[in-house]
């Protein structure tokens, strides 16, 4: 029986600032990739993110990023790879005491942002990143993409890693995604989203902006939890999946 | 042979800006109540303290705070319980994962400055610091003022405590600590700061500013690593303490 | 011909955390008590929401707030005078700033939040407060509740004051407030808030909780703009107010 | 009679953080560069530092700053090039208001730290900053550095700049500063750092790295104030100069 994981940004609020709708997101997703108060998160959100994750069986993962709160973690910052790694370590621990709090704890890692970005080239950064994940637990898992510098590194010193691939997003012919602020970049229409999820399980391809059929390996698929309509995809993806026999299940 | 703890707040540096000598502190005393970042401490800082703490011996405790970089967490914020129990627990789960990384973790709990202040009497906030630790690790200790709210909130629950005695503040002949606004709140010899050590460990008392003996039950000595001569002063308690055969150690 | 003012806090969105509907409200009220980026507003929001303001010929006033981003400014903090006269200095000069460059300048200074609700009592920094406006700008006008330390002491040093009143909050019959904790202290009715504001213009009366008419002098009344329905309710009271013959005019 | 500035960076300090000696170096400069609060300087700190600026007749200038207190302003951040500009003008706007309630005001402008080093070749970043001038106030000076981006950008629109050099930073042939990084590029003997000072001002050149006389123009030269041995430097170079006749005063 073929598996997915479906992966989604939550716990993005802060302070009174909402943003997306994580209680409807925890009960279409698998895996919850949970800020960690650096681009966004203050203390109680992430709690009751955690203790709502926990309670629906929801794997809790680490959204560590650049500390940015004003930018959303969005913006590039140069730190220092010693200073990166602190700044990890320090997220992941706040996150898991949280999480442990909330009867749960952090199973993997996925950069957010900015930083997402970088480490997928960015060899300082990327081993920074990596060197805090394994010093903090050997047994996280890093989820990234296929590629990129952060893989390489999780991989080099032996941390398992966790491919993913966003269906909502146009692929290049060599596998890489069309960047945001090209047209066609990001798909919208639910039952699009949903066929190309359902090709990408059966077929392991996805169809390039250029109508090829590029070969994806993945074992989760991220779904965007802060559009509008993003309720909506994700649980038309969900839909679409387990219709078709598939197990969507956490990877771990 | 009797004993005694010595703690001092370390890791109180941020960015490029530092404070005390947190090097020659962690020569002297036996507990380090360190900073999580919410009142000092980068997290680069926090590392490094808790690197040298651990290599030195020196035991980890967590110097939870009011969320207040500009105020140092001198100023009292009147936080909703359930704010202050998830900043509480964002706190130790980040120092804790750096204290783990440095292959050391933390072992107890002192609130730092106003927040100190404010759970001696402040029930609400007490209680909420209380529901934090015990849900992060009913194994930790809480340093603390004997009968302050916050003593009596972690009895309740089952958390053990050590009180803490202060050589160099001035007491009242209740046995509270006079405050530092008046004169003479504050001692600045420390010959007369070792004899006041001394005296506590022999004989349980301290001398009140209007002259009294005063009992005063602690398992730990307070030593303050942020004032001119800080170091000076450690040293004499320590050498004072150690030169009439008392055990300078962790009180866990 | 009758005049009444109607302001609004504006401008608290920060990063890509938006709330309310700025751009809708400028086009309902005529004072805008914008943040100044200590408890919401990032400085391109504060931009332009200045820019937005002046184009629609709404008269700008700086929503001055303890330095609190997580609570938003509504958690009283214990700031000792001269730092909290310097906190104000600096939101009034960064938010002046935003709004020259849009060709507009503040008039007015409101505190936000906690702030607002301390200086009704809290003479320290009520005068704090005062000092900070009346040395950056003696021409600029104190927004805030009559009977207020921060009403007194803006008279005291010869400073314009403006009071204001909340169509949409319940009163006791002394002119205070009802406490929001309490039921009933908010109402929701479009038509029962234009039916108050009305009588407040034209009696100079608001029916208390109780169900007395309570003497209340204002020139300002306030709408919030943050809550489900904000929009709709400030029309309903602006049409009221118009379609009776009053001028709904800035009050400077 | 041949005249230079000396400018220095001040108002550093946050909190109960403090860096430098700004009392003493108060007393040798013509020019402050005051933070703005955004990679240092909480408002008391640069509301005492403007006073102490403007009761020593020390021009001020703001220094403005990517927002990284952590890094202090030392990390290089993506903004993208609006937002840039309302963070310039927050920081312009909340300094002259601090700067105009000690009876003094904002003089001229020079970017902090990565931001300096950005603006001599991220051409849309020095775009911004400089539009954020012009619309805070035309009459506003740039110190800046000769042939950089931001000199050309400020002077395309008409403001007036002012080069700066460095008489204790090692220069390669072509004029351009030897990075930090390498070894010999900060020189620390006062007697050689005025001497540098003496040549510049009567020769119009700086000794690089290499021996060769490289042709500097500058009105004012950069000393520092947070390293060890600081103020005396400062007051080396100060007292050279104006013991060969030289006038020590403000650019403006």
């Amino acid at each position: 029986m073929p598996a997915i994981d479906l992966n989604c940004d939550l716990g993005e609020s802060y302070g009174t600032w909402t943003i997306g709708d994580d209680s409807a997101m925890l009960g279409v997703v698998t895996s919850a990739n949970i800020a960690c108060g650096f681009h966004a998160g203050d203390p109680r959100t992430l709690l009751d993110t955690c203790t709502a994750a926990a309670a629906g069986g929801v794997t809790i993962g680490a959204q560590v990023s650049y500390p940015d709160l004003a930018g959303v973690g969005r913006r590039f910052i140069d730190i220092a790879p010693p200073d990166l790694e602190a700044d990890v370590l320090s997220q992941l621990g706040a996150l898991d005491g949280l999480a442990r709090a909330s009867g749960s704890r952090i199973r993997y890692v996925k950069p957010h942002g900015a930083l997402y970005n970088a480490v997928v080239h960015h060899e300082e950064q990327a081993r920074a990143v990596i060197a805090a994940v394994a010093r903090y637990d050997p047994g996280l898992i890093v989820l990234c993409l296929p590629g990129s510098a952060l893989h390489e590194h999780a991989r080099s010193v032996g941390l398992r890693t966790v491919s993913e691939a966003f269906a909502d997003r146009a692929y290049h012919d060599d596998g890489t995604l069309v960047s945001r602020r090209e047209e066609g970049s990001v798909l919208h229409d639910p039952g699009a989203i949903a066929d190309r999820a359902l090709q990408l399980v059966h077929e392991g391809t996805i169809t390039s902006i250029n109508g090829k059929a590029v070969a994806i390996s993945a074992e989760s698929l991220c779904v965007h939890g802060d559009t509008p309509g993003a309720v909506g995809i994700a649980r038309a993806v969900r839909e679409a999946l387990s219709g078709q026999g598939i197990d969507v299940r956490p990877f771990c």
